[in-house]
């Protein structure tokens, strides 16, 4: 994984050497590729031919250690640029594009090193198919995430599904690959240049949220929007579904309850915040543009990737509460997406509707059924348990944001905009028109860590801090 | 309970009559008493003789049906008094009185009609007595509110035990009676007026957090201050436990895993708060005063009485955020306070726990043991439904209130406050030192229904409004 990374650190620079542009942090990305690189040689090296052990302890200990790390090696370019960016400030930016979350620390992105600003998004990139891998081929054998619902059958699970595995990821990496490349064309057709087609294309497609610019996307036309908007939509729906459709299985996508809630709220919640926009607006208002960037917004934030075309929480008191609820809600499992992920809200709506008839037929006997499976308690029980800590985290991280005299709106969605991976939070600090570069560094280093635990889904990190792990 | 009602509603002119007082809206309240009391003659004359129906459909009816219509007439007073107060407000003050929630749209209490201030406190007491009766005699049939887990058998539940209620009724009643005696005697004896000493007494027991001064309780000696957080806290214990120590069951109250962690959190939480006080005061800090002062006011909000001494809002970010979380917090079940009830916390916490140990030891099985016994899945499917339809219907309350164009802190805070019956909000306008008379009468409708959903568990009042309660 390291020697993989570091082959990622030459891309800036040679990308933008075939291009005939300066590489102006030419040798910080040699340095950076170099150090990684010999980290990863050491690993092989010592690793060799050593037996693997494929216990779940073993597995949470590599997989929270290699996120943690990544977004510890990832960071090394930023800091060793030219551009006197701080330690906490970059550990802050690396994590963020490791994680696809896009909250930034750096600001005058127009005029800003093009290495770096490549460096930001192939980050982003690389950590959208990191994340569609673990859902896929980790998570699922750790019994986090939920993923267990999703699979047709029990064995997809066990060893002798590896074979089918190793189908499965080639599935997903040929999808990921052909989605960012036509969101690069489509961009660059629409009239952005190569330069900016490239960075977005492969930011929306990971729901990243980086851009190349202070205004992010805002600089663009309603058409790049809008097709902005579907390449997020797309990225945050369940990436094997579409291996499915691609062997054969059609409309698969389609059938699926999680993608149909995604795309019901994406269809309802602009709609009628363009209405409410139009309602308290004291200027004539053009319905057509304010549906796009009101659609564009609220795809950003629910998609999480957190770009933003203009201030939304300047819309009114409606639309602030709106943006800051649909921070919560994330996209499908399986996407490049985070948040608390449909399916969970959908499994509550489950119990709750099994609950309401309990309580009128006592005696009646109910079944759980979720895509037309049954649910098993374990999974509502992991439900239970993924909410709690969600919830637990948010109160932490707000309360230490606090302590640090952050103000209440900047302390909780500052906090929640870290663990959903949304990418920017509320407020006059840190919103859509804000930046993190004025927090302390103190509050820099725990949105980081509440990035990578968010990314993780929680859990994952919270069990090898827990005592009971190490013990026996 | 409708003559009942309208007997009590005599009692602030006896009492002012008998201690020789004006009495202002002594008309106002005798019209009042004669129309509940009319209401209640033709109910009585009508169902009289009337077969009773004891199936969850209809107990779920008559139970939210009385309190919405409790809480209409408890606000014919206010209406009908020379004060000048809307429909809005009379009905926001009744209901905020008899869900014992304590949040007022009324000013100049210090100055008020002392027959209206005398309703306010008695209405409040009223609601205490019933929300415990409610939780130990209607809600564990109807399966709401989580009383279940505390049956010693499950037969205490069933028809038979009807006389052991009665002997709990009387038992609670009691208490009830006998706490608030004590509550008043010992106001008295500290300095307080016997009219505030009488108003305080009451209301702390309730932990409904209605004063008799717009400083709310600002003005009392730190002696009187202990002492009022010792009586809410006491309110926010439940009930029936003081009734099995009463018939000899010794220590049975500490043995109880919710109010050891309510008290463990009025033992840490202030002091905690105090230091960061300390840390942040820029004067010189009298930690004992100011110890008093955290002590007060954390209890107020944690017991959902919501009286203040003085603006904690404005004690520095940390305090702030600690004061929102600590609104959803709640006292024990079975008290007279509202919230989402220290136990749900803990069975969410049982269920973390047993997730990550089933994540290391995927075969093992596990027993969920609360208060030393085991935990029913519909318990756990019951703690699952009424945490999501608390936080749908907070989502819902705010976007609503942020439709009427109020801002992001008052929405939030106005719907949480509501729902978990403490009273005051946040920010400028219904915070601590703010009112709820400049909110448009729309937000009061909304939140005068949200204190009422809040008071039934809101699975009660959901149930009702389900389509399919009425169907078959």
């Amino acid at each position: 994984m390291f020697i993989l990374l570091s082959v990622f650190m030459t891309l800036p620079v040679v990308l933008l050497a075939l291009a005939g542009e300066d590489v102006p942090n030419a040798v910080a990305f040699a340095e950076s590729a170099g150090i990684v690189f010999a980290l990863g040689a050491v690993g092989v090296l010592s690793m060799y031919r050593q037996p693997r052990d494929l216990k779940p302890r073993y597995m949470f200990v590599l997989t929270v250690s290699s996120w943690f790390i990544i977004a510890l090696l990832s960071s090394i370019p930023f800091y060793l640029s030219d551009n006197g960016i701080s330690a906490a400030d970059a550990f802050f930016e690396g994590t963020s594009g490791i994680t696809t979350t896009g909250a930034t620390v750096l600001s005058g992105l127009d005029d800003m090193d093009r290495d770096l600003l490549l460096w930001r998004s192939i980050l982003q990139w690389i950590g959208g198919i990191g994340i569609i891998g673990m859902f896929v081929a980790v998570l699922p054998f750790l019994r986090v995430g939920g993923m267990r619902l999703f699979a047709t059958e029990s064995s997809e699970w066990t060893d002798k599904a590896l074979p089918r595995m190793k189908t499965l990821s080639r599935g997903l990496l040929f999808v990921y690959v052909f989605f960012s490349a036509v969101a690069v064309v489509t961009y660059w057709l629409s009239g952005m240049s190569l330069f900016d087609a490239f960075n977005h294309g492969l930011t929306s497609i990971a729901t990243g949220g980086f851009s190349t610019s202070d205004q992010s996307m805002g600089k663009f036309s309603d058409l790049i929007l809008l097709e902005a908007s579907f390449f997020m939509m797309l990225g945050s729906l369940p990436f094997f579904l579409f291996v499915r459709e691609m062997h054969g299985q059609r409309f698969v996508l389609f059938k699926d309850q999680q993608v149909r809630l995604f795309l019901t709220i994406l269809l309802i919640v602009p709609a009628l915040l363009t209405l409410y926009r139009w309602w308290v607006s004291p200027v004539p208002f053009d319905p057509i543009h304010n549906y796009i960037s009101t659609l564009f917004n609220v795809t950003s934030i629910v998609s999480t990737s957190g770009y933003a075309s203009e201030d939304y929480s300047a819309w009114g008191p409606l639309a602030f509460v709106v943006f800051f609820f649909l921070m919560f809600v994330g996209g499908c499992s399986g996407s490049t997406s985070g948040g608390m992920k449909i399916f969970r809200f959908q499994l509550s709506l489950i119990i709750l509707r099994e609950q309401l008839m309990r309580l009128l037929h006592p005696r009646a006997v109910f079944t759980r059924n979720y895509n037309g499976r049954a649910v098993s308690d374990e999974i509502i029980s992991s439900m239970i348990a993924y909410t709690f800590i969600f919830l637990l985290c948010l109160l932490i991280i707000t309360v230490l944001l606090a302590s640090l005299q952050l103000d209440f709106v900047t302390a909780l969605s500052g906090a929640l905009t870290s663990l959903t991976n949304v990418g920017p939070g509320l407020g006059d600090i840190i919103g859509p028109s804000g930046n993190f570069s004025p927090l302390p560094d103190a509050a820099k280093w725990i949105l980081s860590v509440g990035m990578l635990m968010g990314r993780l889904e929680i859990l994952s990190v919270v069990i090898v801090l827990s005592p009971g792990f190490w013990r026996g």
